[in-house]
């Protein structure tokens, strides 16, 4: 490559990074500017890019271009300020140095030798957030447990899932696998029915218990017992339970310490999915939402949600780490090595899925030092506070309610529908929503709670303050006055 | 957080960023200082770091002396020019723009709506690749087919192995999963065999159908048609054929003609693995090697082994991509959206195991445009150039012997044993292995080829020029001789 770009020079990465620097710095600067969900139209790019590869090399300055030109219309500004959908995906200055750092290193740490400091690094990070999280010492790499991360709660969920089923099925005959009955209420995470999918439990075994409004949409205790001495009657095998602690309905927090009890009794492995408010539970206030963790199995949270660690870094805790390896292991002849035969180090490849991994640990670390312990408090205090203050708001408005009371930083609330509306205000609030996110100038959410149709409102970008906030009520109530008097 | 660093303020990421790209470039301009492999005891680093994390933050200085002093040292250095381990895993200047630019939006890139730009430029992106491996229409997005990045090539072989036992059992029935029969060559990357065990297909349904020297450990069609012929007599459903081109062990290449010709007459679903050789398919004088992909159902080739885009981008094409979507769809309420229900766009969540996906496709766009197709071309032959030199030296030394012919970047050599060593000279080469490595001048890895411990020697790091190849065949040399003095 005389004359062009080399692959990997110190001077050119230098030159071309710096200006990549400042272009980011600068659309971070300009970010509020720009619709917060994109509003292209299906197939909008193909017309803008040339349909094969270039032959010869551009410039970075025309990518640049491209990407302000073609690329920026289409993306949907999950760090804007207005961003209040789903839940939120936390970029920060200490995130994003650790994946520039990760990516200049770019090793692949799927055994200790392939770079011993992305996995013990990742170790101590992991103890270090069990123990802001005041998880049981099970869960510490210094017993049989120990910390990893994963790519997302979908894996983290599927990984403890085929740990259970190959548990269940030493136990009881592999040919047992159409007996093993998985447990989780209606409101858990897709991501759990998907991995039965994948690990071969059929939808059939799958009980989707009913989590009821008079609870808050949290699993009632009651009900799982119940459902267990149907199976246990039926010859079936209980043998998983999946509670979470945030729903991404409505941020409903099944009762961890009774479902505990319950999955103790009857030998159940015990996920908990707290993937967006496990990260609130750093704060002593709001720990209690995890009290009963003690009688899990293993424990889900995503620092990549709330923590200010770029996406994908979602942590996973178990208390048997040899229960994974024994799901997940595979050791070809290519990959053994001394420090693997001689057994005294984590090899994170039989923890996860792939067996390539990315060096994600540094992320984190450089997160909680370059923040701390107590700013990282303050953070999540500041969006619940927000939350609250949205949620005084809609309270405050009499043609609006509030569906479940605000827990951590999600506000579901609907527009009252006249009494005189077939379909209880799906269409009234569908339309609410509709007009909000193609405005541009808010993106939230929805979901369905009891049929009926829910905006959810969720605090979580790192620039949202409270004026973001403020603007959004009054960019939802002017939309709600065109609506209303169109009826 | 006020008086200390925020979370995303514009003109505080420039300066620390700005900060981390001349710390990256230095390390760049350092790398060959360092021991390529790290040569750390474990447990090193939690002598090192403190054991829970800190209260108030720190400052990015204090961080990257850190990263200088404790982190570096227990880092392999994959970009290291003296790395010729395994295979490659590339960094690039243009890769590495694309990670930060990717962490700069850090988006969620699950449905179409959340960044149309990432799943457009996705597919456009894969459908460029596609074109310059010349593969069938079928393939691109056109079709019924398509492209898609997935983290690494163990989820792309996990997924269309889902795919396939999924279309077959909605064919057979649910109840014949023990019956379904997967078969490969016994040189196939341990990802088949993990995939298995997490599709829930037990190990008795796997034949690892034996590669002989005599056809360079590349898998003899008549092997598979006879144990086609023999499960089918049995009752058992033959439905997954994997073959590779470019082995992990000595990058043997599966005829794919011939066994496309069975997999069709038998209805298999063929996958080929060209995670790592795929990449020398864009030179129009290798793309012979995978002649016959006509035949196949599904593709996969690592652009972040060999093709300068940063780990993780693993591409995979399929040629029916509702096998996937009908495995791996899942659509609870709180993802429902417009664009999805017109059923006009791509949502990739269906497409792969998690939910959430980063923006990927950005580096493969900045790389194919920022090099071009000329330059990646000239890149891959430079590296087997080198090869080929390698392979040369160690043939002009009679105490050592080539084992297979040099295919694509890699060679596997070994010391020819004195004939009185009971152990075929395993120890011998296992040392010889073990000095270089320890040494810290370069770093190589080992398979075993039909009962011989053999040495790899894989050319691919961005760096890696002809005084490197020159100066470990030196070291090699030297520590031989040592080694041969001493036994």
């Amino acid at each position: 490559m005389e004359g062009s770009l080399k692959p990997m020079d110190a001077e050119q990465l230098r030159e071309h990074a710096h200006k990549m620097v400042d272009f980011i710095a600068d659309y971070y600067k300009s970010l509020e500017n720009f619709p917060v969900l994109s509003q292209v139209k299906p197939g909008y790019l193909s017309e803008l890019l040339p349909d094969s590869a270039p032959e010869h090399p551009e410039s970075l300055d025309s990518i640049l271009d491209d990407v302000g030109q073609k690329i920026i219309p289409g993306v949907t500004h999950w760090q804007s300020p207005n961003y209040f959908a789903y839940y939120p995906s936390n970029s920060s200055i200490a995130g994003f140095l650790g994946e520039m750092l990760s990516a200049g290193f770019n090793i692949v740490g799927f055994s200790w030798i392939t770079s011993p400091a992305a996995t013990e690094l990742e170790v101590i990070v992991l103890d270090w957030l069990a123990k802001m999280l005041k998880l049981p010492k099970e869960f510490l790499s210094s017993g049989l447990g120990g910390g990893v991360i994963q790519g997302t709660a979908s894996e983290a969920v599927l990984v403890v899932l085929l740990a259970a089923r190959d548990k269940f099925l030493r136990k009881f005959g592999k040919e047992s696998l159409s007996k093993l009955i998985v447990y989780a209420s209606d409101q858990t995470h897709s991501a759990l029915q998907k991995a039965c999918q994948i690990a071969g439990i059929c939808p059939e075994n799958f009980r989707h218990l009913k989590a009821k409004q008079s609870s808050n949409y949290a699993l009632g205790p009651e009900l799982l017992s119940e459902a267990i001495s149907v199976d246990l009657s039926a010859g079936n095998i209980p043998f998983f339970l999946c509670g979470t602690v945030g729903t991404t309905s409505s941020a409903a927090v099944d009762p961890l310490l009774e479902l505990g009890k319950i999955a103790k009794a009857h030998d159940l492995w015990f996920h908990v999915d707290a993937a967006y408010a496990g990260n609130a539970c750093i704060c002593p206030e709001y720990r209690h939402y995890i009290d009963g963790v003690e009688n899990t199995d293993s424990f889900g949270m995503n620092a990549h949600k709330w923590l200010l660690t770029n996406f994908d870094c979602s942590l996973l805790w178990v208390k048997d780490r040899s229960a994974l390896v024994k799901s997940l292991s595979t050791c070809p002849e290519f990959l053994k090595n001394k420090a693997s035969e001689e057994k005294g180090v984590v090899d994170f490849k039989d923890w996860q899925i792939p067996l390539g991994r990315r060096f994600r640990s540094l992320k984190l670390w450089m997160v909680l030092r370059l923040y701390g312990q107590e700013n990282l408090q303050k953070y999540i205090r500041n969006h619940i506070n927000l939350a609250e203050q949205f949620a005084l708001l809609v309270r405050s408005d009499v043609r609006f309610e509030v569906l479940v009371p605000r827990t951590f930083s999600l506000v579901c609330f609907r527009l009252i529908p006249p009494s005189d509306l077939a379909d209880n205000g799906y269409k009234l609030n569908y339309n609410l929503m509709d007009a909000v996110n193609t405005s541009g100038k808010i993106f939230l959410s929805h979901t369905v709670l009891s049929g009926k149709f829910v905006l959810r409102f969720a605090v979580g970008a790192p620039l949202t303050r409270e004026k973001h906030v403020r603007e959004a009520w009054r960019v939802l109530q002017e939309q709600a006055n065109i609506l209303l008097e169109n009826i």
